[in-house]
């Protein structure tokens, strides 16, 4: 055997695959710095979107853009370690590959070995997938974020963490959800612009219709005139809506406010008191609906 | 060694990298040109559709016609956006990999590494593409736009904004939703055309039929009178449709009324109010349904 | 470098790219014929089949020949469309990649990233292609057309249009759906050849059963003899099926009438006001169903 | 150039696409033979098994074998005929293919645009191929024709046409049905062999059981003494089956005929009229069920 | 040309064509032979199963040995059939493709067409093969056979046929089912081993306990001395189980007796009868359950 | 033709046979070997698990021990034998396959043959290995066993089989169900540990809750003394949790007792026999919840 | 034959073997070194993140950390098997291909066997991916432990074991859960920082509504100030909500308490005892709602 080819093969082989090596260094370095720039952009175009759709909220909230621009942060950090990672998966996996085949290594076997099993989880794997992305067009579309009071079928609640696979709320007893985003098909978020607090009240047939919508609308005149509430709970001067409902022993008004976001529920309990003691100041009782 | 030939190769191989990036750039152009000009004839083919729709309207509605012009303008611009993304991803894509094959760079292990994660993520990724054509199509056919107020079936409220992949509405308790377009297999639409007030009004048994019939005419008549609702809100005489339903206590008659899109609430509250008023008029009170 | 074989081989290949194209011209045009005749074949095969059904129409009404032409020419313009696009793009691609290979371009990279694609959006685009097709069977029977009343589960109202990929409904409250053809798995009909107006009429245990029973068969006799509704509406003698349904409380007779496709509503409004003056006459009372 | 080889090969190539299309005749003409043998023995096999469960039917229906016989060829024929284009396609395919290569045109772009197609239509075409498939097992298996009156769940009424991909019923109120065959998964058929009705009679839970027992037998003795009824309707004596249902206010006794097919609601009514008349003549009330 | 190469070419040719046409045939037999001697072993293994099953049957009934074997037979006969074409299928198949390559001819485009076919109709005939693999299995495991009474969701009723795609019932009504067996993903069986009757007695919440106790075992008491149901129909002594439910106004006594398969409907009838003129006898009258 | 490369040839080939066949043969005993070692390391594992189990079984049962080895015993047997018959397949497979390649028999047109019915029976095979995995990690995890009573949603009752691919239970009217093992995604099993019986007592609203609660606490005291029960079948100290429901006519007390498995209802009537008499001896009447 | 190249042959084939081993060896336990490490971070990780959740724990419970501490070891250690298991099998099985490949085994007819064999079971396989991926996740994101009560909507109640295919719960009846992983969409955790008991009180109409508001207020005052409950359970001073719901014969106050995890049946029935009592003092009635 004569050494000298074999040592300039090996000598070939060596500067190969360093320089592989090198160049996928760089490529990942390279494919990172694009993420963390594409995602931030991303991200901050966004708040223009979250901004026109904030632009509606009918309260300056102090603090918001603050609450924003931290959101936005997040959201960037969040979606980019992601792509980072896939990013340096095909890099590295890439020059691994090619690497071991300049080594005349024989890959086929490997190739087979990692390919079945890779088909058997990838198959098994979509789910992951799907809330992958699903999670991140959520952050994207900034749906929700922590803080909101969001309804997503499965359950209702605060939102106390979000991440590209689960979101996780805390409903009004205490329980947390666990909620996979992939499995989440409509989002309904009751912290966005406004909310409705809207009331039922029910009276006898009998009774003359414009006797109690002149009651319930000196209701609303008075509960728009409080200042606990005017501006900073409630944005809009209440309404009486009219007959919603007729039957034979009860007429059915609706009374409706609009609120700062999630105190709808505070605003009902005021309403309901208040209604009740004026029906009782002119002795006509609240009916059930057959 | 001899240099010569390597040089050549060399100075062969940058001119075909030249090359094949002119040509992927050009190409590139003509693709988005060619996009652009579908996508405009495409949706300015469709207003003739969504103009035969609105043909329908009962009212003309002034700027109808520059709103559909606006809408018309942001369908082009949202589709073609995509559909150049996708374009620009086939021409770089193709360009690359020539230049890297024409470098004698082995990219076998390349398409390896992208082809498992391309399985893995393909699959999971269904979702997306599904969302991206369904919302390509609600845009195409116009089925609708920010504004009117429709029914997905998860959620029912006002469009606040229509994307790819997502619809956004309000509900009417201020509820934001977020619904995915691909999971919305009907679309109902409140906004086209005209809509129906029905209230149906359950006298005694024992009533009179024509009696009740002549009453509820006149209660009808009275209202397309009224200048307040005749076709600015109403669009055609309201009629009585007779016995819906008969049961041992209640003989149930239906009022129905034709108005402009949405409007429909407000009508059956002034009709039930009315209704109300007559009947007591004549004594004749509103039985329950059994 | 001699030129001549090169200048041999530029021109050997031109002369193949105009062959090819002219080749791919000429079957294009032929598929396109072909597909319009057999189109036209299917559509005007298909009338004999509705004509079959229409047959059983118990009232020919005038001018159905004119609108089932006019639905057939409609059903060939539209299918023939689609298949004409799927041909051009068979036929063209085929001949772009042909023309790619005699220049010696490879093809080998384009078709990897078309192919990675291909298979992302394949798999999303299923839904599309099954609202395609299920499009296509639906024109190809006949099952409904423009100004039909319709029942696709999700939604019931009068057709507005039919494409391939949806069908297009406005319901009684005047609301506008958009049904996907592909989910629509069965579709009933209403306006094909009849429809019955079905009415049931509870009376008290205690009357006698062939009083009941003499009483109805007079009222729709009455209505067979009234030439407001014999024949250009109901279209067959109205029947008196008997006892439905008995309990402790009530005896339920159920009266039915043919009428022409989707006037039943009416049909069945007049036979209630009729059978409440008979039974009011004879003193009977209708009885609550328990 | 020599012109010998050229036109020897020519002459080669015109012989090889003669015998190629006349070997690909010959085959399609034997397959299409050898279909319509097997289709036809495979539906006159059935009958035999029809015939089998035709042959529970309790009264010999005159003409039964005629239908039969007119429902065998149909059959074979709506099975052959797509058996036959299936066929067609393969042989003239592959043959069209086979001297594609023969005059060395590059077929393999060809099918790199078909089998993209066809990989994206064949995922959307799945529930087209289920349909006939289902369709097919349906026909060969004789579970309905036309008269019949079935159940598949969307809908139950008269079977009009059975096609190898939708079924067409008419139900009760005189809709059209079109049901997709590979969506039924199960069909209850009613007029095949027998039909039973039920009546369920509740007495006050006072009255003595063995009175109210030996009326009923009695009611169902006359029934079956009836020429109207006996054999041309009921196919077997009525019998009391006893107490079904025992509560503080009510006894409910049933009372079972089996009728020739599709004619027990006729049946019913007439037991429920007599039963009423008997317990009325023993003043036995029918008490309400809690 | 020489003759002498191209003859001898033909007669090897010709050899090998009878050669593999004579391997195909035998190995055809022996899988056959093979395929009768495993399904035969398989389904008289199973017997003991079913013995097993059987073995619990308290009431020995005479034939039940015929019946099996009989069973097990055409249970043999049904799968050996299918297994049977599936083996012609690959052994001919195969020997087909050998001889056409052996011939030269190119059988590539062949199994192009046969191919893309075999995919469409591949997926779409899952259905098909889920199908019988059901029907395989739930005839090897003998769950039900032809004259048992089961209920598999979608229909219950009397099993009248089992094939391998479906099953036949025929449920009380007389209407006939076809249910896939693909689609049955658990079935019950009635008639195998006994059946319970378990009928509710709600006395007033007043009647003293252990007086009702003894008053319904004593009826139970009977019930079991009763020769025309002590073993032949009932086959344990009945059972009081005591209070299964407390209200306000009534105590729910259960009473249960073990019956042959399937006619545990009559003895509950019987239990009825008996209950009610016992509790009559006493003056205690059975309650409503609020 | 010279003889002796061929005869050489032939030994050769006979030689290859014998030794591939002898190395299938010992590879497939060694893999035998191995299975059967592995599964039963596995089942001798898990009892620790179900030791660790069955350790919180509050009572002591003798034979316990003899029953869960017997069951292990099981366990290992039924699944070795499926993988010993897959090993075995694919020794064989492999082996046959190597000698028809060593004897230059074409293979191709043999893997053409199974491939395309293997895939097409593979999709319609999934559901079966589905139904086996799930079976034997039941089986691992020794979920259930004979005798035990379980809730598999489609149906609830006594285990009397357990195999791979179905689960076969008797529930408590003796129907016997058939379930397969893949549609089970959650068991709830009775026989483990402990069940409760917990018993609703309501009384009027107007009862005093402490002297409920004191009578409620002597009836279940004097449970726990009753030695028929103590230890032996209730196995701690029943409690009165207090109350858990309140309505203007009813306070619901609960009472709970633990037992040893599915002896729950007989200790739950136990209770409420001496509930009633101890509440009838204070004359508090138990209430209706409205 | 010279035997020199041979015994080379089979030295170098030798050598490659050990060679192939050796590496094999080092790269497995490398893997699971480096897999050991990994996983220890990642749920050392996590801690933090399930610290920052506990952080929210209103109460600091002793204990807690050790409790962690140990959970995060089990995870580790239960996620770190099964990688090493995956890792082993695709080093171990590429080392025993390369070998063979090295030895001129043909590999080929074995990866068909195991392929046809691994595409079928890969299919049914997908369920069981499924499973451990969830269970991975669940594991990481430290979703639930052994202890405490969770809600999988398939079932509700204490963990008693997580593996990474299933979840083991025991319900309050003392059942068994088996809950597949794979299958929980949403988890509800009640045993997470806190619980809310809220209880309903219904008073009649007529009540006065601060009279009633101020008696709630005394009760729940005083069990804020019963050391039995202040810090140990309820962990935040009780409130009275106001009129939740309002109809013509009762108005519905909520009484709301936040207790430490799982406690809040117990609040709740010492609130309802409470209320009672003072409204019982007051002479106020619990009303039922209509």
């Amino acid at each position: 055997m004569e050494w000298a080819p074999i040592v300039a093969n090996v000598i070939a082989g060596l500067i190969a695959i360093v320089l592989i090596s090198a160049v996928a260094i760089v490529l990942r370095k390279m494919a990172h710095r694009l993420i963390t720039r594409v995602v931030q952009r991303a991200s901050s175009d966004r708040p223009s979107l979250a901004g026109r759709l904030r632009g509606k909220d009918v309260i300056p909230l102090d603090g918001l853009d603050a609450i924003m621009a931290e959101r936005r942060r997040q959201r960037a950090e969040t979606m980019g370690s992601v792509l980072k990672h896939v990013a340096s998966i095909i890099v590295l996996g890439t020059a691994a590959l090619t690497i071991l085949e300049r080594l005349s290594v024989p890959i086929a076997p490997l190739l087979t070995s990692v390919g079945i099993l890779g088909v058997a989880i990838g198959f098994g794997a979509q789910e992951l997938v799907k809330d992958f992305i699903a999670g991140m067009f959520m952050l994207l579309e900034d749906q929700y974020g922590v803080g909101d009071v969001i309804d997503v079928g499965a359950a209702v609640g605060t939102v106390e963490a979000v991440t590209l696979r689960i979101t996780r709320l805390r409903d009004i007893d205490g329980r947390v959800w666990y909620v996979r985003n992939g499995t989440i098909i409509r989002v309904g978020n009751e912290s966005q612009g406004w909310s409705r607090a809207a009331v039922d009240v029910p009276v006898a047939y009998t009774v003359d219709v414009p006797v109690v919508r002149d009651l319930l609308n000196k209701v609303v005149e008075e509960l728009w005139q409080d200042t606990d509430f005017r501006d900073s709970i409630i944005v809009e001067e209440p309404k009486v809506w009219g007959i919603e409902q007729i039957s034979g022993t009860a007429v059915v008004f609706r009374v409706s406010a609009k609120t700062i976001p999630s105190r709808q529920a505070e605003v009902a309990r005021e309403l309901r008191v208040r209604v009740k003691a004026a029906l009782d100041g002119a002795s006509i009782p609240i009916a059930s609906v057959a």
